[in-house]
């Protein structure tokens, strides 16, 4: 809880949730008819509509991207080191759209909402999404919204992958893509992460199926297992020593299976505290998405000819120690991007703590977020929105 | 099963169980009064005892190091491609002696066994064991079959801790400590690895507090979830990548939730088939060993003063891709031997395979191990065990 709001948060913000009604194809075949998706919205937009910037969230996140709900809120939105006033996206210039993807648990439609069909929760019926998928929700969120051109759409992680896909689905909609700890595809080895958190979530006697919602009753332990191992690939082993090193919970090693480690209890602490707010169905759709992002795909495996539509500029930024998205996977879009002769910038950000940096407001990473974003806003018409701050 | 048994084979070979009844007192406070090691041996002891090499094992690992059982076992021991007649450790000229651990489940006591004091299996009243207690009873193997002094005591992983203790606990009962693809101490990201296994398997409502057996079932889901992590461990993400790549097991994505990639399948294959191999309680016990190894804990966090007992020489060996027990790991022991005047030889093989790259036979890595250990050979009385052959 803030004792008061700091002067560079948004402040105050309210979720709001927004009804469709025009059927949404979906890659899997099937299509949704009536859809929900929750938003916040930060800045106020200008007379053209041209300052408007896309959040799109990772794997666990939602629409609350900075501010607090309520004074009572124990901490602001998940990106609120980069969204405020003054911050990297500075919503003194920048009107920015933040929203829970199709499929989520956090109040837009999802296997948690009910299946107007049936009447009871959509569950492991709900259609599988791809980035696609969300990509198109995204463009009729714009529509309604009146936005005709993201000046940027953001993201790190899956989100990143989402701001790739809206280059090369909708290329005349965004003039600046910003992709952030994140890759053209996932790796063998993250797909394998990836199954072991569904396995565990799907061999919990308590997941019925995925039908658990009509048994009063969450796969807890699968959902605890799935987060332990999400979170030791968002650390770097590097950062996990820092962080934890070797330490003794109670000073001394005692010989029985209780956890002795500090890292122990911190894992069990977050995996249960995870369990006990995300939604299992969500989380098996979520992981699938990513494991199916592929652009490359549908073009010979050539990720340049992919990205051959894209008609925006690109801001690439990965971190040293991430290895869920290695540096490794940022140059090669790098690459395919300068194969493909776009227009991107590439920061490899000096960083030890993994891929959660991406959230973290380091230095370097900032200076570099901020001057990309401060350049977009500097060429938007002058006598609209707030006066530029000058940084 | 092999047509024939190839001719660098041991051949088929006996697993022998010998008994102890003196008790061994262990780390935890608690002894084992009455203890049953399962062993194989290759080669032949000679005449003053001073060409036999204590193999110690991994995780996962037993007694069944090289050769085959019957002709009908399909694959030869955990080690064969390092172990048998003109191999690195050629038990042409070495007495080869190899042990399952006490609290394994491969016939050696272990909480499968029957407790003499309830005549039911120990169970999780096993106790604890660490590295240092394995060490002790590996003393007593050796009293028994005559060896005062181990030409060398050589161990990959789990394995190089159980060599790198014997340097250190009895200085004089080894001449070369051979340590492959370990550490001196696990990092917090190993420790949150195993957590999460401890806690896939103690979580499993089969698990029954460790009293499964008397429910005569096993914690099958936990002890599959456990090896599906520690697999991706032990492999590098290239060496996935090359093994596996994004290649779907259908040859297209279908939008399910069932595994769709290779690796998935895999994994889920290998966690299945070792669930109902391996001891639930061993597996946590296992790693717990693993946990609490750190020899320089005792000596204020220096390493090189833990060393300072150590009279024998030492090759160290890591692997490039190894993440689990990274080359960084192996460095840090090598300077603390640097650091503590001991004579050690270090080498870093360059090995797509990651952790697993241990057990391959890689050329270079063959070459570094074959070299040492023929060096050792060569130090023999002339006189004694088979003619040495010229490689």
């Amino acid at each position: 809880m803030p004792a008061a709001i700091p002067e560079d948060s948004v402040g105050l913000v309210t979720p709001q949730c927004l009804q469709f009604d025009q059927p949404l194809p979906l890659s899997c075949g099937r299509s949704l008819d009536h859809w929900e998706l929750m938003i916040e919205t930060y800045g106020e937009l200008n007379a053209d509509a041209s300052n408007a910037i896309l959040i799109c969230h990772a794997l666990s996140g939602h629409h609350h991207a900075a501010g607090y709900h309520s004074m009572d809120e124990r901490k602001p939105g998940w990106w609120d080191s980069a969204i405020g006033p003054g911050k990297a996206i500075d919503t003194n210039r920048f009107f920015v759209v933040s929203l829970n993807n199709l499929g989520g648990c956090h109040g837009s439609t999802g296997p948690n909402s009910n299946n107007p069909d049936t009447g009871k929760p959509y569950g492991p019926d709900f259609p599988i999404m791809t980035v696609q998928d969300w990509v198109h929700s995204q463009a009729r969120l714009a529509d309604r919204l009146g936005i005709q051109q993201w000046a940027a759409v953001v993201g790190g992680s899956l989100g990143g992958m989402q701001a790739l896909q809206w280059s090369i689905t909708y290329p005349d909609r965004l003039r600046h893509c910003v992709v952030i700890a994140s890759a053209a595809k996932l790796s063998a080895q993250n797909i394998a992460f990836n199954e072991v958190a569904r396995q565990a979530i799907s061999k919990d006697p308590e997941f019925h199926d995925g039908h658990y919602y009509e048994h009063n009753i969450v796969p807890r332990t699968g959902l605890m297992l799935a987060r332990m191992v999400g979170h030791i690939t968002y650390l770097s082993d590097d950062g996990m020593r820092d962080k934890f090193g070797r330490e003794l919970k109670d000073g001394k090693l005692s010989f029985d299976f209780n956890p002795q480690f500090e890292v122990e209890s911190y894992l069990q602490y977050q995996g249960e505290r995870f369990s006990s707010s995300f939604d299992a169905n969500t989380y098996l759709l979520m992981t699938k998405a990513l494991d199916y992002f592929d652009p490359a795909g549908e073009h010979g495996h050539n990720l340049a000819d992919a990205l051959a539509p894209a008609t925006c500029n690109f801001l690439v930024v990965s971190f040293t120690t991430d290895w869920r998205f290695s540096p490794e996977r940022s140059r090669e879009l790098v690459d395919a991007l300068v194969a493909a002769r776009k227009p991107v910038s590439y920061a490899e950000i000096d960083a030890p703590q993994g891929h959660d940096a991406f959230l973290i407001p380091i230095p370097r990473y900032m200076e570099v977020f901020s001057g990309y974003m401060n350049r977009i806003a500097d060429a938007l018409p002058q006598s609209e929105g707030g006066a530029p701050n000058a940084r």
